[in-house]
């Protein structure tokens, strides 16, 4: 295994503690399964240090029934699942927001999104060994290791996403045990929802009547109209961001790329929580004209992302290529990044726009 | 029950064979479920006149199994069930699509689109009963008694759709049998999917393990891209319109509205095939900055409507009223017409808008 420092040359850092990083996206784009060693890592605390013959999950069924289960107890007593399925950050190309006015947080290309074929054991089969059965307005809790401003970090998902096949308690990554930045030991994997839902170095899941009180769950992620701000943000009315919305990025050329005329291949990656994408456009002008990409999917993985290419033919000059995707509903992305800005920065979902120079 | 010939008096009609029509905005916007003689009409051929007493629904169930269904057996052999449900032309709002360039089809306003509690059987209770088990990649073909064309009006949805708790053989509309235009006796009812999957004056059901070859299916509701035209679309490469996008509209004030300066109620509605809409922004100023509208929704109804309303300070002059929905996964609708635009004019989904002049 490679060294943490090794790791951290191969990425873009936006900080290092807390350890925040992004993969080149003509790296990102070279395999549709994206290598441990070059996933996006964010994290909101220091990375623990966790010893996996003395891990212990323990699990509050909620109706008295407790759990505590090790590692050894998670393999031997569940069946083993594995699930492909694209993770991302709530912030993936906030960078494109700043063009329109100041937003927090660490200035994300489009790089915060990988792709795994994870390997754990389903969180609905652990949950129904602690006694849980489906309630309606019920959620599962998860605490973790890390420590964020000094208090555990903190989040929850709904209990039917727990429950869902879908949703896993992950040892492994692309057939390897987790990296000590992707959440070694245990980590969840709630496919489809954004990276904060799915907690590293869990310790503790619990069954309750209400989401998460963490400041992760009850005051950040949340997405607030235009005119909210810092100072007058109330979580109470922002919308927890759990599933994630449509997107596409161009990850070839790069911004700034000098090109020859005549035909050059675009490449880049499409997106959706929970919709398959069905169609993705690619312009050469700025969004004037479009063409139609081929797509690339890998079969039965509907939590995964879709690559894409074409080849377009680029006259000498200075040009804005641009993509926006289609999902099966017939919804498409929004033009310009003033449509979804907010003041975190959360969920960039314009076209992605990127300006070549052609000779 | 009135006539037919009253109830088309309280419509816009667009056409008469086929009978097609929708009611004026502020009387779809009065009511949460739309009373049966204002909800919009899609029809593709004449009206069959059916009796209730001599029809029966044949179900293929593709193995082997056999039935032949009375209206009385339906009622008598599965549970009644009841689904609050939104039905909506994948037409609607078409003639904002045509101040982008000419469209085929009906100039839909706002208006082809209703949510009625509809009764009946779940078709999965029927389809299981003739031996129909889940299968991935079949699907459940619908024939009508109308007739388009020559030929028997027919359209398939997914068998999992089909197999869905709310996908409904109903029977009652509002708790009143079906009135002729809208199915009488036996319609499909499929939620969240366009219109043209909910086939009236039902006479069969087939399982196959493809989608239905009627040109219904085959040929028409396909989504295609802005560039494909009438002689070069190729429907084997168009999107099949199934679950139904993100949308909104304004009902009150319409269009070209003369109202008073000061506060001023705008009312309307906002919709998803199969997601919750979270968020509705309205605008009076064309979309340069935007308030947040009230959300009424019925409980237990994920299928169903929301209507928003809000009071906006106007000021003498003319203005451009303007709205948009975010659904729960943080997407919203694009702003132009052009970016949604294709030759048959369907999903017409860029933010609604509505000029008033204000004195």
């Amino acid at each position: 295994m490679s060294s943490l420092t090794e790791r951290k040359a191969r990425l873009i850092v936006h900080g290092d503690r807390p350890y925040n990083a992004e993969p080149p996206l003509d790296r990102l784009r070279a395999t549709y399964r994206t290598p441990a060693k070059d996933f996006y890592v964010r994290s909101h605390g220091d990375l623990p240090d966790l010893d996996e013959a003395t891990w212990r999950l323990t699990i509050d069924g909620g109706t008295g029934t407790m759990l505590e289960l090790s590692l050894s107890d998670l393999r031997a007593r569940f069946p083993e699942t594995a699930v492909m399925a694209t993770m991302q950050c709530a912030g993936n190309r906030r960078a494109d927001m700043r063009a329109v006015a100041p937003v927090s947080g660490d200035p994300w290309d489009a790089g915060a999104i990988g792709t795994a074929k994870w390997t754990g054991v389903r969180l609905g089969d652990v949950l129904r060994e602690a006694g849980v059965a489906e309630r309606l307005g019920f959620h599962v809790a998860f605490e973790s290791h890390d420590t964020v401003e000094g208090h555990p970090y903190g989040a929850s998902i709904p209990l039917a996403k727990a429950m869902a096949p879908e949703t896993l308690l992950a040892y492994a990554m692309n057939g390897e045990a987790l990296l000590p930045e992707h959440g070694f030991p245990v980590r969840a994997v709630v496919p489809g929802f954004a990276g904060v839902r799915s907690p590293k170095w869990l310790r503790r899941l619990s069954v309750q009547d209400h989401p998460s009180d963490n400041p992760i769950q009850a005051g950040d992620y949340k997405l607030y109209p235009a005119d909210v701000t810092a100072e007058t943000a109330d979580p109470a009315k922002g919308h927890t961001i759990d599933t994630m919305p449509l997107n596409a990025a161009i990850c070839e050329p790069g911004s700034g790329a000098a090109l020859k005329s005549g035909s050059n291949r675009v490449r880049g990656y499409a997106v959706s929580g929970d919709r398959a994408v069905v169609r993705v456009d690619v312009s050469g002008n700025g969004g004037r004209s479009w063409v139609q990409a081929e797509l690339e999917h890998e079969a039965d993985a509907p939590f995964a992302w879709t690559f894409w290419s074409t080849d377009l033919d680029l006259p000498p000059g200075g040009h804005e290529l641009a993509v926006r995707a289609w999902d099966e509903a017939g919804q498409t992305q929004p033009a310009m990044p003033d449509e979804t800005w907010n003041h975190k920065g959360y969920l960039c979902t314009c076209w992605h726009r990127v300006r070549v120079n052609v000779t």
